[in-house]
């Protein structure tokens, strides 16, 4: 049996106040397609939390708010920078091709000496100089990740000086926000500073990874790309219409700074997991430990090892034949974490 | 306030047992992305139901499932032939369109003298004979609605007509089963006689409006297409990374009859509120009340008095200005039904 | 050996003023692109023949033409209005669908009693008032053809009439002008009238058709149209180096009137030809002859000896199965017309 | 005035003999849309060229040829491997994206020291190691082009590692062959050795650089892709009514060697420049010259004294900022080369 402990965020279950929430949910009659109470106090919610006026669109997953964020700022004929190891790029099937019908994804490669996955100013720089050669594809989008498919964080700072060289270029910004969450406990700012006051155009806000059973939200900060948005969603098959399904989790989600507490958990087990594993001679993690995610290296055989008595986690080739992921959710435990330490360490 | 007790299936809440799943798959990791156990529960059970080995994909809404199931059988340059009043053609801003990446939907026109919402293999064959001319398009696809959009039922025969003239045309069929329920309890025939034996080769199993919070079905018959099937959910972003969400409802919806209880009740409150109104002097009813659907004309004096009494349901002017629709969804009560009874006799 | 002598305009080669162009044009070195002076004569000239400051877009084919201009206004998610009989729904196999990434044809069956292959104010109307249902497409586009499919011609009257209704409703309007010239030469109006004076927004001025080798030419005359349509034209593969070998073409066209002179010419046929079929007894002609074409209804043997003798002519049955197209270029002779109306009196 | 003496072979006119058969070709009707004999005998001519059954689409524009051939061999979720400098990457807007309807092309990097604009065995297999990740796009085809942009020639054997490679990788194969007679009179072998038989499934067979007035050819030997290959080919507008207009130059191009004469000469004229370049102190050639470009590094006042006294050619900054590109076409000749090489002397 799979015992898929540190596999991956999509692994654990739901908050308990979002199995409750879906409860209530289910009871009674409402308008359909987001015409019901609970999604109109989730935009309530989305207005105060990030301070400003927003439109909300819930997602069932983040390829499809990633993909139609990203298609409501790109033309079939722009181009896309983003990260070269972007979950945009690398793992979803071309999900944002599909809903752009056509834009080229740029994928800028790590600077040298700097792995941490995230992009600096100078990398994207250059890419936009190639960019110029408009035969290739009209720049139109910038998408970012935070936190990091690598488990790190861009500081309000970093985050700013990308958006300004984007604002520069006449591009729109999209934040991946699946670790939303894990980012702003690293950081203790603010999600508005986080998104729009830095320069983040439309952010999709992870809730799936971090306590909800199933729920994503599109967050559009230029409030003008919402009515186009708005048939993008109804199109591509993602209007759903009971939207309570996901509005109830949502709302849970936001309630009570539930999903502050979870991510705080995650990355707290996280850092538990480095610690633990730094101590270990002979193992090094390839990555800032940011977020909620270990990079180690180990031998095969050690990893094998663990695998076979039943730690579950995914071998990371990306960044290097010998690296592992190790993801912490909201439900990792420290036995979890405790348990996977004494197994190396034997 | 809005009390949508005639709008739509959509407006109804979800059935008990389906919360209870909901709680339950909260619980605990599993792996993502559909290797858990609840989801290929769901699968072992559909194949038991079908009588035939099938292979399903859960998806959010029936505007993806259709979409897909579409595009799994459709290229770019293929005609759908579908009914001109049929949902994938009306209601979905091109969802199929999108998702085939331009195939043309051939919409056939009522036959006069039949306004049930149905084809009938005349009409399905005049069409064909149309797209012969391949200049247009290469025929692909027939997609049909059962129950239909007029609240209709197709019989055994009826389907099995035009399946088989289908297959001489070398298209494949898709049933948009969004009312699945509905017309088994009404043929009181087997899920496998309504589909894959008459010649379906996928089927929109829809949930969402019969009891589920937000869950529907793509079951696949004939196998060979569920590869690219595959290939396309994950680029559509309908790939749930905790598939449980759907899997889970879709597990309950399908024990111990559910899916039919609660049809069969749908079905009798719009046999209750068609008896009823069929007493009233004056009001006619449009088509046939095969299903959960009745469409009553109604001199707007009254359709307005009515919804200012709290009563909502829709104008379907498509049927004829004055044409309103009136659905019963597994929650309706006989109270609820003679409420409006009552009402419409003041 | 087959003999189109009737079967299409495109069966015709080329007026000699076109192939001597096209030997100057090969001489020569000239920037690539349709930086070259030939190219940007023909856009002054056509500045001259419209009355007003027009972009141009040398094409190969109507079919990339009109898909092109259509998709410069019109989204993913709009609809085009066009007669059921239209080309671009027709016969060009998806191309309007290909290049709008998935725009809905919105097909408008002829008026019962009105079988001149033309559109009427009434009958826009209605289909515009079912467009209302924006859950299907949003209106977006009017696509007419003149002269028609039908060998018909839109008077300015009737064509100003439906321009007016679809600029009430936002829609932009595209003319397929294969047969353009045709329509000219019959209603002896201005290209300025029959174009952007009654409010068309985008013409595809066919050549090939009438006297070209091969070459057509988008004209915009709602010029902010102009930047992204660039883009759509390079990006679909039809953006020529070396321009010149379309523009020589048409800067011979537009010269000396040789276009009216052959539209003049291919009109005056086709009457002689309907004149002739007139007298015949038991001979229908199905469609007003106004441009270039006559739809004789023949008797099916009759018909096949004609082409037994070597008379090539397409069977149109979508205007019924004993319908035929005779078609008359400008290379038609006097005698061609004579020896097939011998023929059919033997 | 702009002399583009060096600026592209696209800025060329034609070769005497296609202008004489340009007007031969628009003499007479012909049945329309490839059924004409002058087409018929290209696909004829071009079976004995290539000593194997093939099937021929002409195309107007070397994007479109490309775009085509790829998508016949690419779904949407495919991935296209191509070197990073190659034309369908850098200058045609994503066409083959949109002729795809979305795949992903993966463009490989230069290997370090080898700036020859050629993909070589290793490179494309640590891409095609990456390409595992089948959650990125699904590997489907290799795009090679010769001679490549950067005007150098792949020999037969490193055609045939690299095409070995994608079929162990059940790749298919495109050859862009804008200057494919470049390659051809370089390495002196024949075309079936530089097509099918080193495993080349597609070729864009290029003459609107070489001699036609605007006419390439897609020559299709994996032959069962021909029949899905022509529909795309109608609906993405390409599909030629007169036909002859493409075939008639693409005949003469193919008669008599013209193709390879031309070439030929266009290579001399290349390597003459080269020869009187090196000559000159301080001016680095940094590509090998091997088909008809040279690409020097000047200093940047030299540049532009030169192209204010006429001499048209482009900058070429992805080789660096100080390249640029000096093509030689057809119709140079060596006097434009000695006054070219007399004004660098200067």
């Amino acid at each position: 049996m799979v015992n898929p402990d540190f596999l991956s965020d999509n692994a654990h279950g739901c908050s308990p106040e979002v199995a409750e929430a879906l409860v209530l949910a289910g009871e009674g009659r409402m308008a359909p397609y987001g015409n019901d109470p609970i999604t109109r106090r989730v935009r309530t919610r989305c207005c105060e939390l990030f301070e400003t006026e927003v439109e909300i669109f819930p997602v069932l997953t983040g390829t499809a708010g990633n993909a139609l964020a990203i298609a409501a700022m790109t033309p079939p004929w722009g181009a896309v920078f983003c990260h070269e190891d972007a979950h945009i790029h690398r793992e979803e099937l071309g999900a944002p091709e599909f809903y752009t019908n056509g834009a080229k994804l740029m994928p800028i490669a790590c600077t040298p000496g700097r792995p941490d996955g995230k992009l600096d100013r100078d990398s994207l720089a250059h890419a936009l100089a190639g960019g110029k050669r408009t035969k290739q594809a009209i720049p139109a989008c910038l998408s970012l990740t935070n936190a990091t498919e690598a488990g790190t964080v861009y500081t309000l700072g970093e985050l700013l000086a990308l958006c300004d060289l984007a604002r520069q270029h006449e591009l729109g910004v999209h934040l991946d926000g699946a670790r939303f969450a894990n980012a702003i406990v690293t950081l203790g700012c603010t999600p508005a500073d986080l998104t729009w006051r830095s320069g983040v155009d439309i952010l999709t806000f992870g809730a799936t990874k971090n306590g909800a059973l199933g729920a994503d939200l599109i967050v559009v900060f230029r409030r003008e790309l919402a009515a186009e948005l708005a048939l993008r969603y109804h199109r591509g098959g993602q209007r759903l219409s009971k939207m309570r399904l996901l509005s109830a989790q949502l709302e849970a989600y936001l309630t009570d700074d539930l999903w502050l507490r979870n991510a705080r958990h995650a990355n707290a087990m996280a850092r538990r997991l480095h610690a633990g594993v730094a101590e270990l001679a002979g193992v090094e993690v390839v990555r800032p430990v940011e977020a909620n995610i270990v990079f180690p290296r180990l031998p095969s055989s050690l990893a094998e090892r663990l695998q076979k008595e039943g730690f579950a986690f995914y071998n990371w080739s990306i960044f290097g034949d010998d690296v592992y992921r190790l993801v912490c959710g909201f439900s990792t435990t420290e036995e979890d974490v405790d348990a996977l330490l004494e197994a190396i360490r034997r």
